[in-house]
């Protein structure tokens, strides 16, 4: 941490600091430069708040060194991290892909579905159970039930099951269920249930909140693995911006960005991006080719018919096509596979 | 609902529209004109997804009429909701001003604080027991005994107390110590939490997120108010946008938006939009002018010690300033005061 | 400015950042605290890049320290800058109000507007001659034959005439009739235009282009009061956001930000920022509230015969009705007057 | 085009809607459903402004139906646009890359890098003669001089010169020595500007301004298209978010989109979209892999001494290792090759 003092500033000022700095436990040091005081300190034991220091008198800058997401830090760990969730794998070159319905309906629609995408080479299952809804008027899932026709569609072809979990409360049963827990975009920064999935021993999928930046991403999954829980699965689902040809912007840079900070896997939703199918195809790709560890993408057996998200969501022919070239283009990219 | 069908659309095609709505419980009716076919239906019980409909072959679009929070909105209870909490009164014309630290800190801190904003005509006291914090290495606020603290102080001082729950595990307890439960900008879209605040008989104070529409910060509050509690205060505290001078762009259009869509008060925190204190006396005469029912400011005996956002928190003098001139501008506006 | 080198920065890739600094004209000194060098230089002649410096291999950070905006900066200029245009005064503690159409359709509709608001306090008359739109098939301005209308509207009931000049050749011609050039929100940073009006002696109000931080802005007036021309009134007329209850996103905090930066006054257009009439009353007195030194706002004798932006302009009445309002709060604000 | 009356509107008020209509040149018909008026058109000579239409009493909603960008849209010409700029082919499944300085610095330089680029597969040439600067004092650039050593460049290996045109004055000058006139994202709505360079018989490439919808860039085409020239190049170069963790946000989406709505190639430009060099490659590889018909990437010879953006500039050698990463993923696309 490096304090920038003003031209003018007085001994007092500068020994303010001083003293700010060695009760967050820090031993600084000062140097002095063309008529400014610059005041040094190596990281403290407790992390030093910004905004305290630069409303101290005197104070023209305040530069922060420290680390703030260590555990998820690639300088604290620079080999990517693999994860295993039964037979999908996160990282480590593979492009896992995820496919379901937006929720689960019943048990022939998550069945058929399971079938279909395991045929294809998906290797993760998806299917709310629990819907997060802007309206309270609006369809909420199926709950425990859904569950259950989701882990019995997963064990019958050989594909993970992943689920998002809303609240606290959902967590333990949930975990009866699933292979991986998804931790929803408005959910990004409830700490609390963030702590919650961080006591488990599932995998987290955690989404990006669509407001958030791409450092206070990696800062909610330092509250997952600072909780106990290494096992957290980046996704990149879109931001909000001004544009409205699509349902979200896809920030496919947020791939390289996160790969250079940090050791997790990150992967793409495109059809939350998107909002409409006909765009899923060619961002999957896009994905793929950007570095992305795998995609999760919405699929229904009859999307005109589907509780909610129809319009994103890819029917079955699509959905082949689309493996058919993420199989072509992944020998492409590594010796891995898909 | 008006569903539009493409020029070429089918006889079946225009059946299928027809069924579907049917299904929703509406009673749709044609009409043709200028090559397209248009189906019309008013309001069904259930709400109709658009997506759903847009999916259908042969659609070109659709127009939802229907009321997506009928409870809160201003076409279905035209006169303004006015909510008491103590002193504190929201709506009906007056400029209730809510004030106190970032964070509960100790008990001289906050009675200290209490004091003063009491003296000066603040009818509410804010400080937060429980802190949500983008870093899980950041100080969290001091629970329970931090509520005491703020209920002591609010009785000594004719106070309204209003802080902020983070969880359904912290709502039983904080019903004990509060008058008015604030549900933060990170949690509006926590929607277990908004259905637990909503089953409490304690005015709710809902922020709006800071990457969410007008439209949906109603509908936030829509969950509080569909699960039985009527008493909820919006609070406008700046959106995330791409400009980096101010923490956040205070959004003060939201202010009339809201008065012609809902019958609720809305507030302003001007402390969190600018993030720099000196922005914060232009910003609360502002709130003022364009018709707000009230601000929320943040006041330390101290800022330069604060625990948090001591940039943004008015040093005492400061708040006197502002109340000053508060007082001589609510003049203006009304007749009922401050 | 001050280049933090990485802790193991080598003497070779310090060497190259002092021999690259000193290119710029810079005399930098060297210190050394906690294993990092810093290199500190006092302003150099020439603009020193901080792309060029961070990319040098062994730095770790750079803090730009000068000033990018000398000429419009309150640092080198503390005192408020007072613009007159005719009857017009922009600054010192007034309000000034510019009313009219958006665009000049015909000599009747602004000698009419003309009339009514110049009775009712307005100093200045807008309308656009030439119009810039999205589409090449919309309503493009009469041109000359539009600014001759307004020329004698304004001298007719004493007022100033603000219009737009979108492109170099236009100046000549604009500076015949107007008052106040204005440079559009969309021609921001056409830097061509900017030093065209630049060598003009006309004041020029510039609006804040929709996605251009503060900052930029005040990069785009220093770019015309570089050319010689010092009397620039600035704009905010709202930014982009995903909000879409309002056109733009009134970004009223740019007020206190730009008083805080620079010496040149600032102006509010709610009519663009609303894109609703029913928003502008309310916009208009927070304008004033806040600090603004005045507003420019759309009227229009029949809103729904309007050639272009008919659903923002005012009618007559409420034109009236808001300028009543304006007289009241501005007694509050400063003994100046309207 | 659809206007929806209020339920309760009088006869007069849709009398008024009708003749309103048909003073646009078109023929409305009514039909009447569920209480409402519908009042449909086929589409006028002259466009209808809906905010006319919406402002007009008892009007509850207007749908546009009407095409805004005939010219550029897949609609009135559904096979794609191929443009051909002597080495350079963009669009028919190619994938061009354009390659180069962001400024123009000497003869040396602007020689050398096409040497590089061209072995490499390039083929066009990049750098700027007229640089756009946020700062009047920064690099402006070499202007006509800077546009002779690109000319002769480009002629000694075999590529197709690229560069910015910032005003009207300078298209005279630079058709003489470019064979693609570059419009800079600042520039998307300087109309005049569009028209003129619709005027020339040369390819424009248009870069899409920071915070510009899709619509609004095929909307900025369609003036160049209408003025003479079919021969327009999209370009996708980032908008502007709340991220900054990258210099813009790429909208990769935006390949997709602009591929459903228009005929026109469209590209990517990395560089600045990333701002840094380590994303550059990846990002090429999606805009590959997404189905854009090229990219614009920045190469210095050596970064660190770039008079501008040298950030975001690749080396020699890291542009050898794009190229080839691009021929590889150029063969799973397309039978056309890079």
């Amino acid at each position: 941490m490096i304090v920038t003092m003003q031209p003018g500033a007085t001994l007092k000022e500068i020994s303010a600091v001083i003293r700010s700095l060695e009760g967050f436990g820090a031993q600084p040091s000062i140097s002095r430069d063309c008529g400014c005081t610059l005041i040094t300190a190596a990281t403290s034991k407790i992390p030093i708040e910004d905004q305290q220091l630069r409303s101290l008198s005197g104070v023209r800058d305040v530069h922060q060194d420290v680390h703030p997401f260590k555990k998820v830090s690639r300088d604290y760990h620079p080999e990517d991290t693999v994860i295993t969730a039964g037979p999908a794998v996160f990282g480590g070159g593979r492009f896992c892909v995820i496919a379901g319905p937006c929720a689960i309906e019943n048990e022939e629609q998550i069945d058929g579905v399971a079938a279909h995408v395991a045929a294809q080479g998906a290797k993760g299952l998806r299917g709310g159970a629990y819907k997060p809804r802007t309206s309270p008027y609006a369809f909420q899932g199926l709950g425990v039930p859904g569950l259950k026709m989701m882990r019995a569609a997963a064990d019958a072809h050989g594909l993970a099951a992943v689920s998002e979990v809303m609240s606290i409360s959902q967590v333990a049963e949930a975990v009866e269920y699933l292979d991986v827990l998804q931790v929803g975009a408005r959910n990004m920064q409830n700490f609390d249930l963030l702590r919650e999935v961080g006591r488990t021993d599932k995998p987290v999928l955690l989404k990006r909140g669509p407001s958030s930046k791409i450092e206070e991403l990696l800062l909610a999954a330092e509250y997952i693995v600072d909780a106990g829980n290494p096992r957290v699965i980046l996704c990149e689902r879109g931001i909000r911006t001004y544009e409205t040809a699509t349902r979200n912007t896809l920030d496919i840079a947020a791939v390289p960005v996160v790969k250079q900070l940090s050791h997790l896997p990150i992967i793409i939703d495109p059809s939350h991006a998107a909002g409409k199918r006909e765009y899923v195809h060619s961002l999957t790709l896009a994905a793929l080719a950007v570095g992305a560890d795998g995609v999760m993408v919405e699929v229904h057996p009859d999307p005109s018919k589907a509780l909610s998200d129809g319009r994103q969501s890819l029917h079955y022919v699509e959905f082949s096509a689309l493996m058919g070239d993420v199989r072509r283009l992944a020998e492409f990219r590594a010796p891995v596979g898909v």
